[in-house]
């Protein structure tokens, strides 16, 4: 297992935005490695700010991609959690100390030492290509710890969504601890605001739905909500929902009119943005935020631990993502649309087209 | 008492923040009015910042000040909260509805009728001038629900500040609900930000004190804070604070850098922003404030109720502002002051010198 492992994928090559295809080579499958061939990858948000350095710039080429699901194929020689044939899945991160405090805690993205390694785009020495490679491509090396188990109730490609947009939106929620019953809103239906919706429907919200698409209204009432507001230019059809709801997530990932969504929380709400904006900047009024009387915070994916519990909890609870399978040479397509709102909801990419 | 009432002060003429000489009239005093002649009147940031336009533009002459203590001169007839002769106070509001849910509950800052009056600036069809006038006067005809008592434990001049600035400050560190030997950080020791050091000193919380202002460590000290940080251009000393607080107030009245001081909270923790910056904005870094895990929120003074209560605290428990006593004619000299960070702590103006 000495070997480099040969694997082919779509990159970006500069920020233009467009991938290609590109054979490259992983690093060997280490003691504490996995090797996975990898069945699906799923398109998130995130892959197309990244690739545009949107968030700084980028070393090319680099394959995009951490919504990854596959089988393993090959395991190092400590290799305890996995064994060739199982199911296993890998999210945004593919390294960390594992020995800090919050690596302990199973927060490893949190990484104390700042030792978290993202699953693409980041400076690695043991990676031939010089930085980690995602998962629009065939196979991945990846340390065992971080890949997940996929249980067989339910599909590979519905459960790639999960390991990004299902963790993003499901570890805020759970840490909003809201009660059956609550009113919670998600704003921006897209890969991760389909999922907010159905892990909160799911878990006994009451769940109001804020889209500025109106043909996703069907859509998503049959995702059990209780209602979807169609946000004009003008917010003005949200005025009705003035201190209404108990909790809010922001999934839109772009920079926005917080305010009027803000205002819609009961007085001593909590806001959370899992959206990042070009520059990873948010611009509030302060009086706004000082009358509503809410708190705003951010939140980041979620640990190893908790991506298991996700993806246990929506196998078990008929929680699926709602996707269309694609080609590899149909990315760039689904990217554009990604970007013009017209996905419908997660771009699944079928692996055996790299 | 049909008339209205005649009134020197000093108002801004235009946003040039010069201030000169006015003599007006203010409404007859109501029913429900007391009329306060007025003893001091100090100086708050926010009233340079509303009489330059910073907020928005403004109606001229405008007389600010929102920071008002003297004694009751007359009373309408159906006043019973005070009589003539008593101290009294008033802040940053002279009416509301009184009669919404919020108003009932002593929050008539957040008037659910849009119907709180700021002390000046606020367009009125009751007073002569067409707005509210502020502090900076000898004469106030005010609502008597929105004065409170002034207790004879206090000098005028020491309780004036604690009209705006106490509570302004009182009303979050409460809301914290932080616990005897907390870390709690201030950031900003200006007028606001030393009534916070001192209210936090006094509810037993160990206190990190963040300024840009090395002559101000010893003065600091001396409130009995754990620590002095003197911050510098880089932030690099504040490093050492990394995730070491459970709550951090910022009384800094322009954009700074957020990110370094929302750096030195818990996870977990709660930044409050009181204070309030040129365009009311504040721009986040959405990564920062995720990976901090810090609820992030702002706030405005507080009810009616709680200034009561923050005068009667402060007055009991020995907390006083450190103020220097002006005539009117220096007002213009002590805002630049202000402005240049040179106040110490809290300009108080003799109301006889107008
Ligand atoms: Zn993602
Ligand atoms: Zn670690
Ligand atoms: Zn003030
Ligand atoms: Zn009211």
């Amino acid at each position: 297992m000495s070997e480099t492992v040969k694997t082919k994928g779509y990159a970006a090559k500069d920020a233009s935005g467009k991938l290609s295809p590109w054979e490259f080579e992983r690093r060997p499958v280490g003691d504490d490695d996995i090797l996975i061939d990898i069945k699906f990858a799923s398109i998130c948000h995130s892959d197309i700010h990244q690739e545009k350095g949107h968030w700084g710039e980028q070393i090319y080429p680099q394959v995009p991609g951490h919504e990854i699901v596959g089988v393993v194929a090959a395991v190092g020689k400590n290799v305890t959690k996995f064994k060739v044939g199982d199911r296993a899945g890998v999210g945004c991160m593919v390294d960390s100390c594992l020995e800090c405090d919050s690596c302990k805690a199973g927060e490893e993205h949190f990484c104390d030492h700042g030792k978290t390694v993202f699953t693409y785009g980041m400076p690695s020495e043991t990676e031939p290509s010089g930085i980690t490679q995602g998962g629009y491509s065939d196979k991945l090396v990846v340390r065992d710890h971080f890949a997940v188990h996929i249980p067989d109730n339910i599909s590979f490609e519905e459960a790639a969504p999960l390991l990004c947009a299902g963790i993003t939106t499901y570890s805020p929620l759970m840490r909003a601890q809201f009660k059956v019953g609550d009113k919670v809103g998600v704003a921006g239906i897209g890969g991760l605001g389909h999922l907010a919706v159905k892990i909160a429907v799911s878990k006994g919200a009451k769940v109001y739905a804020f889209t500025t698409s109106e043909d996703k209204v069907e859509d998503i009432k049959s995702w059990g909500v209780e209602e979807v507001i169609v946000v004009d230019d003008e917010f003005k059809n949200m005025q009705a929902y003035n201190k209404t709801l108990d909790y809010m997530i922001s999934t839109i990932p772009y920079q926005f009119n917080v305010a009027a969504y803000v205002m819609c929380l009961k007085p001593g709400g909590t806001f959370t943005f899992v959206g990042m904006p070009e520059k990873s900047e948010i611009t509030l009024n302060n009086l706004m935020l000082a009358f509503a009387r809410v708190n705003f915070n951010s939140s980041l994916i979620g640990g190893i631990p908790e991506t298991q519990e996700v993806v246990n909890y929506c196998a078990d609870n008929g929680i699926r993502p709602t996707i269309e399978i694609i080609n590899a040479e149909e990315i760039n397509e689904a990217w554009e649309k990604v970007e013009n709102k017209d996905a419908r909801y997660r771009y699944v990419i079928d692996a055996a087209t790299f």
